[in-house]
This record gives structure tokens, C-alpha cells and sequence, in this order.
């Protein structure tokens, strides 16, 4: 198997090759260009390539899928943004500021459709079972993202519709990336399955990560600023694992949000959050999902040297500390 | 084969048998029940059975498929909804208006994802035919809506792009949704595509039909108040021909435009119509495009009763003359 750096720049070159439609319809491609050309770790198809090549022996057999899978998630990116009202991504301006929402809409819907599209470029005798990966992970990230929706105006979140949505919104597309890349490679159902687990326990670990950086991470390593999520009064696993302890914390976290957007929030909320026992609870979660995802993956048939790669990628992933 | 009217009947109660997700989910399915449920035609699933029961006697067979065709249609219109802030369909309020913005963009999402999974639902033989098929047509749609935005502003449109807009927004989903059904009924490459060309066709006389209907149709029976395309300044096939012709009309047309909406607006932009023989060219160019499908229909390897019951679809579609 190559590196993680290796896959990864063959996905951006192969990304980069797609031609599109140009003439009177560039104005319906070039904001898809402008989306995948935005950089990023390309994690996703990286495992699609790297399920193909650990089970087949051949990643190139798996690009096109690979692509599908970046393709599609560029496109609730788009979507989301729209929703979210988002005006900057990766350091740029997001499609519906840079062109308009109406762009962002339709050029997501056919992003959606040549994701689709891409991934059906397989063997016939794995079509079936590619697609309907493909589309049952799609229906899940939907989900996800309306639960997430919903939670904004939600009084009570239990912590397992919690994990219900980025269930869906996170961990189904890792999966369904690495899945479809074993299928091409020809795994058998039982490792392909297990692959599946591997990604969604993978994303699980890497959400909640996440979460936790936003409150207990540093703002030079991280990437954003930190206290982003509390400041816009995110339901993450930090606000609703506290929120269920119940009692008094639950008035006082009330009290914290009511101050306005700003460091003193910022500071208040982290200060429950400590109390609480937040950092040891979150940092306990996510070793929790690594494992169980170390523990499908060690069910497969694989070798140990192709396990380590898929664990590299997830320590890679999760392991950001800071 | 059947009637039409059977077949219609056929799709509704099949449409209203599918069961979908509840609980916490029910904010991501309503809006899709809700828009399904809103009765029409239903050509495009009703073709799709057509085409299933006339080359292989079992439409039941394409029911899914028909399904999944319909179910993208309606995919399309809540999100065009969203894009051109339509606030009612079909006598009630749209789906972004009944539920929000949001709403509409993400259960429009699910709803093209459950489109191409239900489509997918047919024999392994005809599954990549199928979804190619689908695929292909759900591009050139995304491709027709994009031109027809982008002649909102445009100064000057040929009759050659209108022809490109309306194909890809009307025809070709027409045509997919009657070729679909071919294949699942066995029919022969050529066979398929000449449903195919029959579909396209019908779909192009359909809409100049309808670009007609509203400046010389009768309101009472076109079920919308007539001029409305006029007060619009919508570019129809009228407006695009009129412009063609070149000369003083050009700035007549620009002239009229220019008034307020209103009844005032509509009767000056009728009569430069009447003077240029638009009457005469739009009805001409309905006969040009309907000769064309039944040219296709007749060199299909149907028998004549069969081609019957697609000859009376079509005229049911475009026979509308008032």
C-alpha cells in the first residue's frame, strides 16, 4: 500500500483532470470547479483508494468511485453552506457568496448526480452493491443533517440522538468511503461490513474530537478560532453531555449562553464545562470510538501491515491533541 | 394495454403506499409526502409504465421505476420553487413556503437520492442501462434550468438555445421517463431510443404549446390568468422568435416591456405578436415537433395499437388549444 500523502495526491491530480462542460454552461460547472478545487485532506476518497488497494491490490481501480465519494461530499458542503448561511470555507468565500444561492442549489444538485454518476463506474458485478452503499449513506447524511437542524431550536438532546446525527452526518460517509473501496477490491461481505464499522466508529471519534477542540483545543493548531461553537451556541457533544448531568448545571449553562457572543461567554461555559468533568468525559468518548474502530478493523482478514495504514489514517484523523 | 387514465390511477395509489421514515425524522419526509401528494398528471411515471407495458406486457414490472421518476420531478420543482421564490403550485402554497427554505433544499436532496434508488430498482440485466439513462437526463435538466436562469438576464437568446433550454428542462425527462420503461420492458437499443426521440419531442411541441397558451389560450381552460409570461418578461418561445425577427420589432418588443404589469403590457406585447405571425409560427412549430414524435412512434417495432395509446398521450399533452 502507498503512504496516506501518496493517495492523496493522486486523488487531487485525478480531480483535477475532470473536464467539464464549458461554453453556455460554465455558468453550471465552474462553481463545482471552484468547490473541489479548494484543497483539503481528501480523507474520504483516500479511503476509498486505500479499501480498493488493501483488498485488491489496485487503488486506480477505485478512482472514479473515489471521486464520486469527494464529489458528494462537495455537495452538501455546498448545500449545508446554503443552510447555514456560511460565508467563508477553508479560507475562501463559500459557492453561494462567491456566485449566489441559487448557483450553489443547482450546481450542488449536479454535483450530487455526477457523484452518483462516478461511482456506478464500476464492475457490473459490483454495481448493485456499490450504489446501494452509496445511496443508503447519502439518505443517512441527509438525516443527520436535519437532526442537526432540528437541534437548533430543541430544548432537550438526548446524547443518543446526539450521536444519532453525527452518526449520520459524520461517520456514514467515512464509512460508506472506506465500504465501497473494499467492494471494489473485492472483499468479502463480512470485511466489507466491518470496514464500514471501522469509518463510522472512525468519524464517531473524530466528531466528538472535534467538539472537544473547540473548547479545550489551541487556536494555532486547530485552525479556528476556539470557542466558535459555544459563541454561536452549538449543540455538541460538550453541551449535551452537560446538559444531561441535570440539576443546577443546567440553569447555570442556561445563564452562560444568555451572555452575549464573546470571550466572557466563552470563559463561562468553559468553566462548567471543567467542572463537570467535560474534558476527561469527552476525551473518554472519543478513545471509546477509536477503539471500537481498532476492533473492526482488527476483525478483518487483512494483514497486520495493511491494518496499519487504516490505523495511521485514523490516528491521523483523531489524534489531533491540540 | 391500458388507458391512460388507469395507469394514472396506478401511480397515485402506488405513490401513496410508500411508507416513509417518522419520529424525529418526520421533519425530513413531511415536506416530501407533502409535495407527492399534490396530485397532477402524472405523464411522466404514467409513460414510464407505457413504455414497460408496450414493449415487454407487464407495467407493473417498471412501477418502482415510474416511481422514482416522478419522484424527480417533483425533486426538480422544489427546488426550482426555491430558486425563482414561487410562492404557490397547484393551488396550495409550495414546499418552501408551507415548511421554510431549508426544508425544501434538503428534502429536496433526499428526495433525488430516493428517485435514483427506487429507479434502480430493477433487474440486474437493466440496471446500468437504467441508471445511465437517468442520470444523463437528470444532467440535461440541471443544464436546462441553468440556461433558463441565465436568460433572465440575458440581452439576446437564439431559438437555438431556447430549443437547448426547453429539451433539456421539459424534453429529456420526458423522453428518459418512456425509455426507461422500453428497457425494462426488453425493448431493442433502437426501439429505446426511438421512445427516447419520441419522449424528447413530445416534450418540445408540450412546452410551445404551453409558451403559446398563455398569450392565446383561453384562461378558463389553461387554468392560469393568461399574460402571465408577458408581465413576467419570461423569454418564451414567443418572445424568443418575436426578437429574431430583427428590426423596428425589436425595439417595439423592448417598448412594450417596458410597461408596468398589467393588462395594459399584455395587450401591446399580444399585438406585436399577432403582427409578427407568431400565432401562426408557434402553432406551427407544435406541428413541426409532434409530426417529429409520431415520426419516431411509427418507426418503432410496436404494433399500431400500441403506438395508439402513445399517439393519444401525446395529443392529450399538446392537443390543448385553448
Amino acid at each position: 500500500m502507498k503512504t496516506i500523502a501518496e493517495y492523496s495526491a493522486d486523488v487531487e491530480s485525478a480531480l483535477r483532470s475532470i473536464e467539464y462542460p464549458s461554453g453556455n454552461l460554465a455558468s453550471l460547472y465552474a462553481p463545482i470547479e471552484y468547490a473541489l478545487y479548494a484543497g483539503g485532506k481528501r480523507i474520504r476518497p483516500v479511503l476509498t483508494l486505500m479499501g480498493a488497494d488493501a483488498f485488491g491490490d489496485d487503488a486506480e481501480k477505485a478512482m472514479k468511485a473515489a471521486l464520486g465519494i469527494e464529489t458528494f461530499h462537495n455537495f452538501t458542503l455546498l448545500h449545508d453552506d446554503v443552510m447555514d448561511k456560511s460565508e467563508m470555507r477553508r479560507g475562501r468565500p463559500t459557492v453561494h457568496t462567491r456566485y449566489d444561492e441559487n448557483s450553489a442549489i443547482l450546481s450542488g444538485d449536479t454535483m450530487l448526480t455526477l457523484a452518483t454518476k462516478y461511482v456506478s463506474e464500476v464492475e457490473d458485478d459490483k454495481l448493485r452493491k456499490v450504489l446501494d452503499t452509496f445511496n443508503t449513506m447519502a439518505l443517512r447524511v441527509y438525516e443527520g443533517q436535519r437532526l442537526d437542524m432540528d437541534f437548533e431550536n430543541a430544548d432537550h438532546i438526548s446524547l443518543e440522538s446526539y450521536l444519532e446525527m453525527i452518526e449520520g452526518k459524520t461517520g456514514s460517509l467515512l464509512g460508506a468511503a472506506v465500504k465501497i473501496g473494499a467492494i471494489i477490491g473485492g472483499a468479502s461481505e463480512k470485511d466489507a461490513e466491518l470496514m464500514y464499522d471501522y469509518g463510522v466508529m472512525t468519524g464517531l471519534a473524530f466528531q466528538i474530537q472535534d467538539d472537544w477542540l473547540d473548547t479545550f483545543g489551541d487556536a494555532t493548531t486547530f485552525g479556528k478560532p476556539i470557542g466558535g461553537d459555544i459563541n454561536n451556541a452549538k449543540k455538541t457533544y460538550l453541551y449535551v453531555a452537560a446538559m444531561a448531568e441535570g440539576g443546577q448545571n443546567v440553569e447555570a449553562l442556561r445563564s452562560a449562553y444568555q451572555i452575549p457572543a464573546g470571550e466572557v461567554r466563552v470563559k463561562a461555559v468553559t468553566r462548567i464545562f471543567e467542572k463537570l468533568g467535560m474534558n476527561e468525559k469527552c476525551r473518554k468518548a472519543v478513545g471509546h470510538y477509536s477503539a471500537k474502530a481498532l476492533k473492526a478493523l482488527n476483525a478483518t482478514s487483512l494483514s497486520e501491515e495493511k491494518k496499519e495504514t487504516f490505523k495511521k489514517l485514523a490516528e491521523k484523523l483523531i489524534g489531533r491533541r491540540k
